[in-house]
């Protein structure tokens, strides 16, 4: 996280001071996702598919990544059944952003706004996430094969 | 984890000089458990449904916000396939409460002993968890809808 | 991670200066799959059944470990549907091993390599993972009656 940066989470622009530093938007919800997708169906990794060496992805919206992660996984017949995720951060509070990204999310992804969910927590002001150096987040996603 | 505070874990007193500290009884395992079984549905999180500001939820027990978790899920229709769960801390040693704490978190979630599943592990004495400064606690769970 | 040690990770000696310390041969991958296996049963955890004050795991093989978990698993009638696995580290880069990780478990696990996944990430210098002292390997399996 550094001053002047925006952040951006779970596709959706967030008042903050601060922002996540990246070769992307680093919205780092979106990219948990992408893994947790690219993991279920061990199509690799999100560094493999859009390297952050690659001029191309320089800024990027994080949606486009989704996007065509989703992709990856629908021509190959699986639906998400569903999708839960956490987001490790001292500051700001997102939760009142969390319909939004979850409206935002779920559009990308064609699904119900229902099957995607998004919790926070700290880590009570320990580790580097407790001292707002940085974010991490976690997912975790159910397919189906149709 | 403080100096002369309680250690509750999985719904269980461990003896120990130190506990977590919280605004609740600090039983960050049953905690990760609420938070997997409310994202589970996408109800949202922990933090929502008992704010740390609320007093009513001061030094509560957490088996208390774990029925009420549960009742969230059961009135949807929905059960509990399994739960595992991850409890990282240098010391003490927790596993030996293990039958403890898993008998106690099935029978507030009236789901059998065998249906969850806590596993412990340390960070090598490296981060805060592994400086003991604190503690981290990881869940999944599998719900079925009946 | 220490100067001078062997790096073992997925089963496989990955080129490295540095290399994971442990009683076994340290390799986390394969922990964190084992850990996620048991968890899956509430069979306990790795510490438990191969605890590292048992001289008979000193430098030991982890795949033999995954073997040996893989055979719990089994005979209580279950099959694996997919693993998926994040390994976090700040370097060495790993993912042109992958293909060799992912081939030498399904090989231990009688599965497919198209059911086993593993990703990599960094934590962007920051924390213990960041400062290159360690690396966390996170694992979740899906399994299935047969």
């Amino acid at each position: 996280m550094a001053e002047g940066r925006a952040f951006w989470l779970g596709g959706v622009q967030i008042p903050s001071t601060r922002g996540a530093v990246g070769h992307s938007d680093a919205d780092v919800l979106i990219h948990a996702i992408c893994d947790a997708l690219l993991g279920a169906l061990a199509l690799g990794d999100i560094g493999q598919h859009f390297p952050n060496t690659d001029a191309a992805y320089k800024d990027i919206d994080s949606k486009i990544l989704l996007v065509m992660t989703w992709e990856m996984i629908k021509v190959r017949g699986y639906r998400v059944v569903n999708i839960d995720s956490t987001v490790t951060l001292e500051a700001p509070k997102i939760m009142k952003y969390a319909p939004a990204m979850r409206e935002t999310m779920a559009r990308s992804l064609e699904i119900a706004v229902e099957d995607i969910s998004i919790k926070a927590t700290t880590t009570e002001q320990m580790g580097f996430v407790g001292r707002g150096e940085g974010i991490v987040a976690y997912a975790v996603v159910l397919l189906e094969r149709i």
